[in-house]
């Protein structure tokens, strides 16, 4: 078993352990929130941790009111400049907790009287220690560089976040349904091996998500790229609409992320414009009736709630993404030219 | 000749125009945002306007210690969230000032007490009048579905704002000199129309940059997505390096906007990683020296301000798509699937 595939599969675990060791923590992160009302959150992140920055900023200004940013970490490491962050809440995010850009951020935050958390998965690392607060998410080691199981923990402590903070039992409860929501993503995306032959010479797709899925459709098109060196566009449906959806000719392969939700009739409509151009679709969704409408259809648990259809729906496009480089040939564990800590300035 | 061609032609004279006739509503508005002194700056934008707000997130918070967040207007319009932009100076830029969307997120921070201002390129348009301050770009109508000069212009009036929020009379005369850049950097353009026949036949690219010009590999990386139907990816040098870097094959075509500044050093490291991956270089640069390491060299003017690079590098990019889609028998003014004002939700 390669170690990816390990990872996928412990994902339902990993998140059970999460939400049992660390709900305190986000509660007394929550707490110091409110006590210091921040005007505004920055995020530090960068690639698939920035993903899971990307559902921050919908999930916290749409549960929590909360206006967020998305750092952008040059501003502090190559400029040197100094962004009055003192009234924010500045989080930074990263796997390895190692990422020294945006430790640069946090630090420089902290020491102009922001608010601030980190989320990494490794206590010991540098950006574990140098915050306010450290939320860790107890992945264990993930030894595959193509991160699956630290990404949705990431969503899982962001929503931990988002539901401690508006002290929503509802939000709390569905939150502890989650793993099992996550298994049965799994086991309904095991037919994704076998049709993926299909798919063995493609050299360029694209993932289109709106809203909370904004975030998915980012990370299936990283995943897609680290692993099977093709291009791969991500959009929301309101950026596509305006430009790149000139892209699409006859046979053009794209995956909508589509459960249902406040975007769902945007993105059927967009889906029947994608047919009308003869794209050929893949769909992940939890209304069997889009199946009709692609050429595969990725199915997802019924009973998702729309603000967690994240954790689940990013799980198809991570077993996409392996068994398409399994099938073009490709070591998929440590990808050529890509490493698991990657330091950048 | 064609619309968009006399459009780019005008750049000059419309960034002419609009220092000679805006450089007082600047100072106005600058002065009514040092009263108000916001926690942070939130624009909200779309497409090509959305990677003028990416300049200002770096300008702004460079130059002026200013955070800037990029808006999600979906959380506004399908999630009927309230976000708290009462401690904001909240920005709506437009070309067309019909953005409906847009215009929903000026009017909430509006009502919640915020600080606003839109730019657009009509005074009689609905965001144009809906603000409390209103900086009008002054480009005559743009006809060409793919926006150039209005972009340039974008750019050009966050330049003027930030120039006169730091009251800062050396960068007031390098804007002055802004015109005869642009109109060199037009020059310098002229022989892409000769080379770009030998990309006639491609399929997929990348756009990359940093720093300040990480808005520049977004614009000119829609510019060819709009125009030629192919895919294009854009990434800062440091997201490309945390994985997306794996896509490049030998032959791959990638686009290096590296003018002289802070970021110089990486990219021409990248550069270097790109040509040991045998990747298919063209350059935008002001140092002569990378044109050893690029299949075609982009010259920019030499005394170019790294500032105000983003006005100049961007023209290459346009010259280069425009004359792409020409190669590849694209009707350019009114791209296949597009419209000029789009209504996104």
């Amino acid at each position: 078993m390669l170690h990816i595939e390990r990872e996928i599969a412990e994902q339902p675990e990993v998140i059970r352990r999460l939400l049992a060791q660390e709900t305190g923590t986000a509660e007394r992160i929550a707490q110091a929130i409110r006590a210091f009302d921040p005007a505004f959150i920055m995020i530090a992140a960068r690639g698939t941790s920035d993903n899971a920055a990307r559902y921050a900023q919908y999930l916290l200004g749409i549960h929590n009111n909360l206006p967020v940013a998305l750092a952008t970490p040059s501003v502090h490491t190559l400029y040197k400049a100094q962004p009055n962050l003192s009234r924010a809440l500045m989080i930074g995010i990263s796997q390895s907790g190692q990422s020294t850009d945006v430790g640069q951020v946090v630090a420089d935050a902290k020491a102009q009287g922001a608010l601030t958390l980190t989320i990494t998965n490794d206590e010991g690392s540098p950006m574990a220690k140098m915050a306010d607060y450290h939320l860790s998410l107890r992945c264990g080691e993930e030894v595959s560089v193509a991160a699956t199981k630290t990404y949705t923990a990431q969503l899982v402590a962001i929503a931990m976040l988002s539901a401690a903070l508006s002290s929503d039992s509802a939000a709390q409860a569905e939150l502890q349904k989650l793993p099992d929501l996550v298994a049965q993503t799994l086991d309904l995306s095991a037919p994704v091996r076998d049709w993926v032959q299909r798919y063995r010479y493609i050299e360029s797709m694209a993932v289109i998500g709106r809203g909370y899925n904004y975030s998915t459709a980012f990370e299936i098109s990283i995943k897609i790229k680290e692993l099977c060196y093709i291009t791969c566009e991500q959009y929301s449906e309101a950026d596509f609409r305006h430009g790149p959806i000139a892209i699409i000719q006859p046979g053009f392969p794209v995956i909508v992320v589509a459960p249902r939700g406040k975007p769902f009739e945007l993105m059927r409509d967009l889906l029947a414009e994608l047919n009308k151009r003869k794209a050929e679709c893949l769909v992940i969704s939890d209304d069997p009736d889009l199946a009709d409408q692609a050429q595969y259809f990725m199915p997802l648990p019924s009973d998702l709630p729309e603000w967690l259809s994240p954790v689940c729906a990013v799980i198809p496009g991570q077993i996409f993404a392996k068994n398409l480089a399994l099938t073009k040939g490709h070591t998929v564990d440590r990808p050529e030219g890509l490493t698991k800590v990657t330091f950048t300035q």
